[in-house]
């Protein structure tokens, strides 16, 4: 069995998190919307009240990527609420490193997420996904999940730039 | 002009904000999921770290609804991070009684929660609509949102009950 160590991240593990927020927004192909860097991460998420909590996966030195990193994966998440069934969580970022995956590490982060949330009371985990990445879907299917744009017709909208600014202005 | 005030939610609007809660999900068509009462709004919207933030719309008595109400609409909200963009927000619910719609109420909710996330370093600002709920889906396109889902193909996937208890227990 892979050996591997899941555990919460801190303010040190801000330049690998960013390093692989950039790997899967390149996977997501989406790799010029990333905006952020590791200091915005450490002071939001590092913060008296943070804006999110996130576990990271390392693997043991002599078993470091090709390009030398022992922090592989990543699952970054945060506290939300359901106005019908009360606190729940949202797991905006799920990401194992290619030459790392099939291991069980992806599986291990959405588990130890689950457990961690739990234990704060919350009753849902939401997430989403892209339509194409159908191996994605399969995986949290296959572990029980809805897909409520598929049950239910949710779809997702977004305000953002000038346009959330107008609103702003019109308040 | 209708007379209307919009202000930040406190523990005493929390009977108010359960009715409404209701009443949106009979519209939703989804009554029967509505597991929360205003004790459990209470307690997680009036604590230490709050799951979400609340404005209500008030009418004056003279203006009040028919069965007596006279906070007439509601807009829920938490805080979530893009790791994009940074921090963002999420909008749960937005609501206005049905006998006080077209008076611009719902719009002066939707520009208040703008104005107050800009104000504590929002970029963005999301919700879900139901793909049946044109009227509302037009309102928010109308202003310049996104519909993710029909743009760049966002699912969104849920876990819960037994499906959350079992990955839990895998951690």
């Amino acid at each position: 069995a892979m050996d591997f160590k899941l555990r919460a991240a801190t303010k040190e593990d801000c330049k690998e998190i960013s390093r692989m927020i950039k790997e899967l927004a390149v996977f997501e192909e989406m790799s010029d919307q990333v905006k952020i860097s590791h200091e915005d991460l450490e002071r939001d998420g590092f913060c008296q009240n943070p804006f999110f909590e996130c576990l990271v996966a390392e693997v043991p030195e002599e078993r470091k990527s090709r390009e030398g990193f022992t922090v592989v994966g990543y699952a970054l998440y945060y506290y939300t609420y359901s106005t019908w069934k009360g606190p729940s969580a949202y797991l905006e970022d799920l990401y194992v490193m290619p030459e790392f995956r099939g291991k069980g590490i992806g599986r291990g982060l959405l588990c130890k997420v689950a457990e961690v949330i739990k234990k704060k009371g919350c009753v849902r985990l939401q997430l989403s996904v892209l339509d194409w990445n159908t191996s994605a879907q399969d995986f949290y299917i296959s572990k029980g999940a809805q897909n409520l744009t598929v049950s239910e017709g949710w779809h997702a909208i977004r305000f953002e730039g000038q346009h959330l600014d107008n609103l702003a202005g019109e308040a």
